[in-house]
């Protein structure tokens, strides 16, 4: 659904919907012919595709493989075509870092360069955190006048580099030639308005080489991917509710935020997840519920490991149950295939539950299940207008 | 997906993708309530069935019957109502005439006239095919400084008339009134541009019509359809591959030529088509195949021959497959079902089988199986993107 119509056809209610994501849930058949979701123990989720219906989502296109940041963008219900984040703003918030409007985010790479100033390791060995958190802190002290910068760790030889100020632009070239033996490329503008933001660049670049130099690794900087928050109307005015993710990683919680959702912080474990929801019931209409485990376990290949965290999902859910949701909604932001070990573009399996649904003739949550679902194979951003159509909160359209 | 995206995204891959094009594969029940496919004899497609997986497309959208042109175009990956091929460029393709970018070519029609030049048979009683291919060399004559005239038979009263110049425009009204008793339309100009080339146009009638003078048959011309070549995005570009394509009819290759893919020529029979395929194996990533028998047999609304056609493509299949493709889709450009004997709006079964495909229950392939597959109904020209990310040649979308 376009957003405008969003606006004007949203409704507040007095209903709580759940959306559940299992990153990475759907998959492709294993070695024993069926895939995570067939072969993981569902007591509830398929009681509840048995009430319920179920249906398949394409997160961005046919064929695309989304990443996470497009993957949640469209779970959101926002076009992940319109509104793409970039890498040095998804990068910022996955580490928590908040971005304001007058931010631009790049993501660094501490590397390795010659006495002729030449690449000779892009990724300076793969240094580790610690000294990446290190070095950070003693490129803080290059600082320009009327501009914040900036200098976060992120993991090994990555960190973001944040630059605020009124007119800061993204139309900054990367200085990662992606290769090599050959020099850094030179940050120039790529626009016309990013004249000085690239001059400030420039200036940070020859400034931070200086307090690096004579460091046997990671004695010089790579940046890319150059980028400011993205302009997402904000989803509790666009639905008129109060809407809340609850995630154990920041990244996600990031991508919410970004989306102008609260985040209800601290929780470690799932189990932790579901507790912060149950405290926080009453102060929230929507509630974003993220499952990393299903992600790590497909991206590292692991077939078992998926299922079982499918399975464990499918043990927590009772104490989700009880709080008795009008409108529960699991579903994946994309596919990981365990025997692919990465994102895919495979549809997305997904389950919708609740009172006014039009159940189809599941008796199980599987992707073969979901491919003849009441649901159909559709867009993943048309999933929350949906769900809030089954929890009355969308206005009929035309008299 | 989004020609943009696609040039964004695609990347060289070490694997090899076979687009099988069934020319009117779909069907509706015929006198037995069953579809061609379902009586053909399928040894190899239903056991690709049940390793793979199905679904269907529209070629150009609900309801829409396709031509060739565009159930190939879409099938390119092209929207064909964006890339629309006239038909004069189509014709002219259709006989294997290229068109270059200053080419305008029309549809012309051998047409009988009386004495007052009102048209008395607008086909000249579908003049013989040798006999148009004679009058056209005379036609030959006809030339102007600084531009080529190229007129070039068709079949029966049909031929094809191409002007070759700097600035030549397809701005040009067609002659054809549609209906007998009543004189041509004069060829005026239907854009600014076109001025001149319409003027070369009523010349040429004119002296056209001045040698077919006394002819009992043929005696006049019409012509329609004036465009010029589309300007495709070429597809080698766009996916970063070599593409050939091989087929029997000039028609075809013809268009895969305008999408920029190579001809690879010669080829008489599907064994033949085989053959070619195997021979250059190794110098392309992408070979499109055309099989023309079953379009045939369905517009001649022949049941039993298009049911044969198809099992003979099933039977040539295992050469095919011996040469062990990444990926193979086997699909049509359109529905022809013989009980209509002409094109159809029938969504079209597709097949793709490869290594990350996600299997259906499937275990033949139909238009019923089909019509609960993996791959759901979805745009004719969203088959290569699936197939491409199939066989690793799409990278991953954000972050």
């Amino acid at each position: 659904m376009d957003l405008d119509l969003i606006r004007r056809l949203s409704q507040p209610a007095d209903t709580k919907v759940v959306l559940c994501v299992l990153d990475g849930l759907g998959g492709i058949q294993g070695p024993r012919g069926r895939t995570e979701l067939e072969e993981a123990n569902l007591v509830h989720l398929d009681r509840l595709a048995e009430s319920g219906c179920l249906g398949r989502t394409l997160p961005v296109g046919y064929g695309i493989t989304p990443g996470s940041g497009p993957g949640h963008i469209a779970l959101f219900g926002y076009d992940p075509l319109v509104y793409e984040i970039g890498r040095g703003a998804l990068e910022g918030t996955g580490i928590g870092f908040e971005l304001g409007p007058n931010d631009v985010a790049a993501r660094g790479n501490l590397c390795d360069l010659d006495a002729d100033g030449r690449i000779t390791d892009r990724r300076a060995g793969r240094l580790p955190t610690e000294e990446t958190a290190k070095l950070c802190e003693q490129l803080r002290a290059i600082q320009f006048p009327g501009v914040e910068v900036f200098v976060e760790p992120v993991q090994e030889q990555r960190f973001v580099l944040v630059l605020r100020g009124e007119g800061m632009s993204d139309a900054i070239a990367e200085t990662d030639p992606q290769r090599e033996g050959v020099e850094p490329i030179e940050a120039t503008h790529t626009a016309p308005e990013g004249e000085r933001s690239a001059s400030l660049v420039r200036d940070w670049i020859t400034r931070a080489q200086e307090i690096l130099a004579g460091r046997e690794r990671g004695n010089g900087v790579l940046l890319r991917g150059w980028s400011k928050r993205p302009e997402m109307p904000p989803f509790p005015e666009l639905w008129k509710l109060r809407a809340a993710a609850v995630t154990v990683y920041p990244m996600y919680r990031g991508v919410a935020k970004l989306c102008g959702m609260d985040s209800i912080e601290g929780a470690h474990t799932f189990e932790e997840e579901l507790d912060l929801v149950a405290k926080h019931w009453d102060d929230y209409d929507f509630f974003f519920i993220h499952y990393k485990y299903t992600d790590s376990a497909g991206e590292d290949g692991d077939f078992r490991r998926k299922v079982d965290a499918i399975s464990q999902f499918d043990a927590g859910l009772p104490k989700l149950l009880a709080l008795k949701p009008n409108v529960l909604v699991v579903t994946g932001d994309h596919s990981t295939p365990s025997v692919m070990a990465q994102h895919s573009w495979h549809p997305v399996p997904l389950l919708l539950w609740g009172d006014q649904v039009r159940r189809d003739n599941a008796h199980q949550f599987s992707e073969p299940a979901c491919a003849i679902g009441e649901l159909g194979l559709f867009p993943a951003k048309e999933v929350l207008p949906i769900a809030f159509a089954h929890a009355g909160r969308l206005a009929k359209y035309g008299a």
